[in-house]
């Protein structure tokens, strides 16, 4: 099943994405997040309201799947190849920062490219949805802990994540990054790191080429590493690093600009597209 | 004027701490944040609706005083000699990462010392609680953002803070940091950096013993830097960093253990005061 957030015209809101629209599944919890939290996301479309309102897609303004998420733990360095593009030695454990949800948009809404600098980067990531609250979760038990999947970009600020040695800044300005489009629960895709492919497009070029066998830590070490200092609550997202091919690591650098597409497409989980505008400031 | 966060036998609430106990203002808004991002918090004691329950302190539990705030802005190396100690350069920004929420408590509650580390370090702090919202903010109308000042505790697991270069895990473990006792609103402290006395203590010895003049950024610095990546939004904190003294730069080092008693106590913001408890884990 595939489930969205999304403000219509009677308020904001969440339902299911079917072909004919998304039904909306507002009057079952306030949130997507909340229905996680509370076990009430129906299982299959058979188990969906009758006779529920269902709004087309352009009648609605998409949301990310948790705008009311407030934590997501970001993975930095965690393929390989980028790991190298991006010079820095290995780590015994994940390398994590944090964003927080005014920098992240929904699919198709326009991500902003701030004034104040022009190293406005693109990665493409898979995000991981929590579903069951857990600390000090094993690696054995943790994929029962996730609720579902979906695409991140974890657009950066360079000039502003390289200013000191923390990457909050660059990470953190309003609208730059994007998360969606929809979450995808854990059933329809079975084990995260089985090689699903990841790309990133910039204009409707490949950027970015990698399968998700390649993360140095596996979603499982991921949950089990991140909840040992907290639990894990429904609705927490872990953005599970970028492959190589990112914009600053290639010569010429390539960054994005107002007027480019950017474009995250994983495997069995969907495809994030989004808009860059210039940030008036 | 003093606001508190409190849960009471009726559930959680907040209000105006006075000689006699809380006064509680929960029927004003559903949270201090709330309050203070209405605009509704009581501008003097006379201003207090008569008539309202009386909370002694020993009747409530108090929380920090936004539990439900979600953006902790913490700010690394602004003393130059904790800089020195830490053996860190200089930097021409701020350092600034991120504690969620559930990495804190409040005044007199628990803090945990992870089983996972004998690296429980303490770091007292003065901690901006932001009033008003503003991107872009202007050094110069930096403290007209102010809604208010607390205590902060950056309790810091070492070893996790230095596994990688990003230091969020060590800096977010539930419940490793404190945040209070009340806050106190901007017009009772006029100019933060204006040499406000902070000390921290360990079971009652002076640990660290420092002034705000001596912040390398100071605060209305700190407001306009945040400002440039996101909207500051009413009760988003800013923890403006700890001096010297801390235990990881002793010889021999100085951690707190189960037992202990950590206190922060900064000339007119008040005494946060808190135990060490072992988290059973």
């Amino acid at each position: 099943m595939r489930f969205i957030s999304f403000e219509s015209p009677s308020g904001p809101g969440w339902g299911a994405c079917r072909d004919q629209g998304i039904v909306d599944l507002s009057l079952l919890a306030p949130s997507l997040r909340k229905a996680l939290a509370a076990g009430v996301l129906p299982a299959s479309p058979v188990a969906l309201p009758a006779g529920t309102r269902t709004w087309k897609t352009g009648e609605v303004k998409l949301l990310t799947p948790l705008p009311d998420a407030t934590r997501f733990f970001c993975i930095g360095l965690n393929y390989a190849a980028h790991r190298e593009e991006a010079d820095r030695r290995p780590t015994a454990q994940p390398v994590v920062f944090v964003r927080y949800a005014a920098s992240l948009v929904g699919d198709r809404q326009p991500l902003l490219a701030p004034p104040e600098s022009e190293t406005y980067d693109f990665e493409g990531e898979l995000a991981v949805i929590i579903g069951r609250p857990g600390r000090r979760i094993a690696e054995a038990d943790a994929l029962e802990h996730v609720g579902g999947y979906a695409c991140f970009m974890d657009g950066s600020i360079r000039e502003f994540q390289m200013q000191t040695s923390q990457y909050t800044p660059g990470k953190n300005f309003d609208r730059s990054g994007a998360f969606g489009p929809c979450l995808v629960t854990a059933d329809e895709i079975g084990d995260p790191n089985a090689g699903l492919r990841l790309q990133t497009r910039l204009n409707g070029e490949r950027v970015q080429d990698a399968t998700t066998d390649l993360m140095l830590f596996p979603v499982p070490s991921l949950i089990a590493y991140i909840s040992t200092f907290t639990v894990l609550q429904p609705g927490d997202v872990i953005a599970t690093g970028t492959p190589g091919g990112v914009g600053f690591a290639r010569k010429p650098p390539l960054y994005m600009r107002p007027g480019d597409r950017i474009e995250v497409e994983i495997e069995r989980v969907g495809l994030l597209a989004n808009p860059v505008q210039a940030d008036a400031g």
